[in-house]
């Protein structure tokens, strides 16, 4: 039987195929995570992986529902698994944001589903870093989350030699478009284009402004010019204050096809231009109004990491740690009559919070301390009676004896 | 918007209703999970969430769809969200067990699915803790991973005298029925009567057993007598050296339902019976070959423990940890020309370590002050000059002027 395609298998390393994922690697990318959100003061909260269709209906429209895993469950509820994070959190930020201090600084992992077309590497679910700041809307709280995207990529090693903060500002564009005398009718249409301006052909994109009232020119000497905003200004300058200048750079290509962004928006890209979008947000100052039917209305910004892309730059980039040696004893037992008191040995060393392996049933020496080597233990530990025992540093080959309780104190 | 029944939000804490669950104390009881695991040396995997429904339904045959969260995909495949993380683990060791040293030694934390009756407090989802010993027939494998239960149960502070592990054994009972001249075809529903005996009437109990060719009596005499067979005895041994004794008893009435358990099985319950098992598992030799279609023949056994019973058992017994003060530093911004600098001190402490909060934009001194004692933060930091900073020790209410560099030296 095998799984479904687009979705993962997670084993532990070294990986058994090229066709599956490392559940260490994971670990490690979960954890880094974390350990950046945490230190940023990010709460983390999770929601259901099922949820009402309604909920990402409302927010992006019925168009979204041919990209779903949405089914009609037992109790005849038209229900989906998450696509994106942002509605639950909208949804769950407007049931009890009175009891949160603002702003509200939240993260969440979750892993997210949709029914994208079938093609190599293209896959039906991921896990994403989600991080969010409600409650605030001084460009001060877009750099805050600005920053916390550069440390959760500096975390694992990555540079400003490997990766660049793309910033741009719906704001920017609007006015453009209006000073640019664009019909507010076609501004989703306007923006639909300028997201495409580098995968459509110059001649598409040329025809598409000029349906929309603009010549190629104008849009080409706006971007290139690259004039921040006042707002973007000022979240450069707070970067900088960061040191973290060199991180990002403002570049009104970037625009996000999602119609829900009002403010800033930005893109994380490897230097190089090998990968997709490493991660991606924004401002949505009116989604939790939107969600909450008019009940709450908070201003709002996010992006969403994806595991996928990111495992794929670190590991072009060699910044994928190894995982293949998770234990730090082996207990050898070569006389089964001290087996019980070297299962007390395996308790103790355990208890004290060393990872310990031993061989479950009777096994030659020799098999033994191979399988010590293949565990890359630091240390092999033998009860030589119920006394003492003998412990091997198998890098220097040092033996020392020890009584029972000492142990730990040659483990390093 | 509501959340689908059965499904959980979880919120940072402090909780903002009874409805809602701490995202901090499931992450604090999944680093409890992975942390024993690991010592132990068991290694993590996953597989993905949905999968074909005939995944389910060849293990438990097709009675279980009526509680599955089951689906056509887009694709027109049956698919089904996991009730159950084993036939995932069965399909994954098939399908490169000969990458593994044996015995595999692997655990995983996935998120369940059932769609159970609707009753109060009755969940539609759950996490799970799932440790799996795959490719050993002898009873110190059952000792291993009997002794991981009661040590994952330990890490939350919990003793003997607050859980139990009822050990029993399919193998006990099959050599009763058969000694007793159970008819073969009546096995199973011998099995599921004596699963029944603590929630059943003894009348009921009786006139099933007598229709089996039973007598009450003569089952409740085998049960009273509790004698431990060789096996039981091995590991009752096994466990005795660890010292884990008092943890373990032998209790026939556990048999577990599920049809597919070959060997030993066994049921984690609370001392003063308030909560419904915590844990349970047992082996089952014949699920890899069954899900393999016969390719693959290892014997296993493994334990499941979800954690909503475990959080309603440590909430129980005080043994739930607030998790309401993540943050050690929170930098004050007085003089707004000193913003700069601040960020700068701020962004420092952080990739020291430290989780650090400050106030996004301009704030009223005595505000600030209130939010760092909110955030029960051990040091208010502030910049005095581009040079230097003054760091309050909010317990001890000592002041102290450092130079930038020297900051972490005073925050302990």
């Amino acid at each position: 039987m095998e799984r479904l395609p687009g979705f993962r298998d997670f084993y532990p390393e070294p990986l058994p195929h090229n066709d599956v994922w490392s559940a260490d690697a994971r670990q490690h990318i979960f954890e880094q995570w974390r350990k950046v959100a945490r230190r940023y003061g990010f709460r983390e909260y999770d929601g259901p992986p099922l949820e009402p269709l309604e909920l990402f209906t409302t927010k992006s429209g019925e168009e979204i529902v041919g990209q779903l895993f949405d089914f009609e469950d037992k109790g005849k509820r038209h229900v989906s698994l998450r696509p994106e994070m942002t509605p639950t959190l909208a949804r769950m930020v407007a049931a009890h944001e009175r009891n949160y201090k603002k702003p509200i600084k939240w993260f969440a992992i979750p892993q997210l589903f949709r029914y994208e077309k079938q093609q190599k590497g293209r896959l039906r679910e991921h896990f994403q870093f989600n991080a969010d700041l409600i409650g605030e809307t001084d460009p001060a709280a877009d750099a805050e989350l600005i920053a916390l995207l550069i440390d959760a990529l500096r975390a694992f090693g990555l540079t400003a030699e490997d990766f660049v903060i793309r910033l741009s500002s719906r704001n920017a564009w609007q006015d453009f478009f209006k000073q640019g005398g664009g019909d507010p009718a076609n501004e989703y249409e306007f923006f639909q284009t300028i997201d495409k301006l580098e995968r459509n052909s110059p001649e598409e994109t040329e025809q598409k402004l000029t349906a929309l009232g603009f010549s190629a020119a104008a849009v080409n000497d706006f971007i290139a010019a690259g004039k921040p905003t006042a707002e973007l200004a000022s979240i450069l300058e707070n970067l900088a204050a960061r040191g973290l200048k060199d991180f990002v750079k403002v570049d009104y290509k970037v625009i996000r096809g999602l119609a829900y962004y009002t403010g800033v928006v930005f893109e994380a890209f490897d230097r190089k231009g090998e990968f997709r979008a490493i991660a991606g947000g924004g401002r949505y100052n009116n989604l939790v109004k939107l969600i909450s039917g008019g009940k709450v209305d908070l201003p709002a910004l996010g992006f969403g990491m994806g595991d996928v892309v990111l495992v794929e730059l670190l590991k072009a980039r060699g910044l994928l740690p190894k995982f293949d040696s998770p234990m730090d004893v082996f207990v050898t037992i070569e006389d089964e009559s001290l087996r019980g008191i070297s299962l007390k040995l395996v308790q103790d060393l355990r208890v004290a919070g060393y990872a310990v392996d031993y061989p479950l049933v009777p096994t030659k020496p020799d098999k033994q301390f191979k399988r010590a080597q293949e565990l890359k233990v630091a240390h092999t530990v033998r009860a030589e009676s119920d006394a003492y025992v003998r412990i091997r540093n198998l890098k220097t080959r040092e033996e020392v004896v020890a009584g029972f309780e000492g142990v730990a104190n040659h483990l390093g």
